[in-house]
């Protein structure tokens, strides 16, 4: 299960991926079962968990054996995808160095941390797939691209053990965590850096959980004008998702529609020698196994 | 004019202090003037700018001449105090060791910073006045507080130059930074450490800027059971408000209703010999001139 926020014809709507085309989800409930139950955006139904993606097959199942009714079916080509959360209500969670060979990238074996580190990165700077990154050239020329798999907490909570806390996560997506490198060095805590507007891609989609087996199992691939850059592999992550939860949500309450940026593989722009810094025209794609590609040009 | 997000009999209201009252501004228009004009939470006034301004000010000009229709004037003591914005919809920015004395009160001569360091608090850790602090025994030992001088921003606005920065500050309020200093440390980046729930008390009031004939003289006084711990004056500040708006919005939008801590003065627990860190049932005071006193109670 895939779920989108789309466009058509400007107005925004709820989206399931279904083979090459997209279902209007509330227009199919209304349509099929004569039933509007949905809230207006994903952000509100994530919350509804299970009840949700109970009512989400019902509507696929019908969609199977019917004919015709294809007023809420569109072509995934005919819409503009959005972040799946277009306007998150706080500031996107992210783990730092989370895979050993990117924290030796980014400085030497001592920057490998013995703690998860999280930094956030404002809601403002959140985009969606094929919408343009503003490489900010005033301000930087080390724009980087760090590709990573985030989780979409759907169940508020607090103090959960890492036994529980997969009963937390609603589903996965992809962002791209893209960093000013010269401010987030400046400026040493990291969210300046993190946070200029279009600097957060998000999506195309939220899979849902249950279509993920195992999520420690995926390859993450971010490549710049086709070429492959991160090559890496969720197995490789130093503090597990669970761990990551756990220890965030010791003091801090973690509300639905949460999203934990889990940290990005070997291979960033500034890990090369000279490094690849993102310019203007480029095209960067991070690919998650079973989860999608997220695609956005610099301009 | 101070303005408050406060509750009566279980109704939440828009409230500016007048004297040792609080006059109900949606009530007051309304019996004054039969509109209904302001939108339902202060923050959602404040991007109205001048405009609620000036509204106000004609309801409070009413106040004093006319006698006896005093329905929506409350005694402040019979009224719950909430954080102004109660619920922000990003973290709340903060900039981190922007009084020389407190950088070195932290380390050393080298942790004075020499770029606007900036980090956030999660909106889940915002309280008002006299609400309680939880002291999440289970995570720390080492519970510090901050007082701290924040501005309100009022209008959207990027690149904001210097010079144009005090036209996007609607008006100032105090924030308690509540740390737990050893999350702080083990986790490196500060969101973790400084984001446990009840950790960002706010208010009581956003005092509007023109009340403040200048933001560089103020002293703010922090107490911990009547113990002056920080006596830190605003003049002090390392990189000044317009400064940091400035930095701040180069790539990050900024929006009505943001919040920026500007930074603690010297005095902080950690900074004694040994350190006097918060404990169950300390009350801790800011104090801002002009601005208020924001109390909270650990327990």
């Amino acid at each position: 299960m895939k779920f989108v926020t789309a466009t058509i014809h400007n107005d925004q709507f709820i989206g399931l991926v279904h083979g090459d085309k997209i279902i209007d989800l509330k227009k199919a409930e209304k349509d099929i079962f004569e039933l509007t139950s949905f809230p207006k955006s994903l952000f509100d139904c994530i919350p509804l968990g299970d009840k949700f993606v109970q009512d989400v097959k019902q509507i696929v199942d019908k969609i199977n054996v019917e004919e015709g009714s294809e007023s809420y079916l569109y072509q995934i080509t005919d819409v503009k995808l959005h972040s799946p959360i277009p306007r998150p209500t706080k500031n996107i969670f992210c783990v730092g160095k989370n895979y050993r060979d990117h924290a030796i990238e980014m400085g030497s074996e001592s920057d490998v941390p013995e703690h998860v580190m999280l930094f956030s990165k404002a809601p403002t700077a959140v985009i969606g797939h094929e919408d343009k990154i503003d490489p900010h050239l005033h301000l930087t020329k080390e724009l980087d691209y760090e590709g990573e798999l985030a989780v979409v907490i759907g169940k508020k909570g607090k103090q959960i053990t890492e036994e529980a806390a997969m009963d937390y996560v609603f589903g996965y997506t992809i962002v791209n965590d893209i960093t000013a490198r010269n401010l987030q060095n400046q400026h040493k805590q990291f969210l300046l850096g993190k946070s200029l507007d279009t600097s957060c891609p998000i999506g195309p989609y939220i899979v849902h959980k249950s279509a993920i087996e195992d999520p420690y199992d995926l390859t993450v691939t971010t490549r710049v004008n086709d070429e492959v850059r991160q090559n890496g592999h969720t197995k490789d992550m130093i503090f597990s998702i669970e761990h990551i939860i756990s220890t965030l949500s010791q003091g801090t309450t973690l509300e639905p529609g949460d999203i934990i940026a889990t940290g990005t593989p070997a291979g960033v722009g500034k890990g090369f020698n000279p490094p690849k810094f993102l310019k203007p025209g480029d095209t960067v794609e991070v690919e998650i196994e079973g989860i999608g590609k997220l695609r956005n040009r610099i301009m």
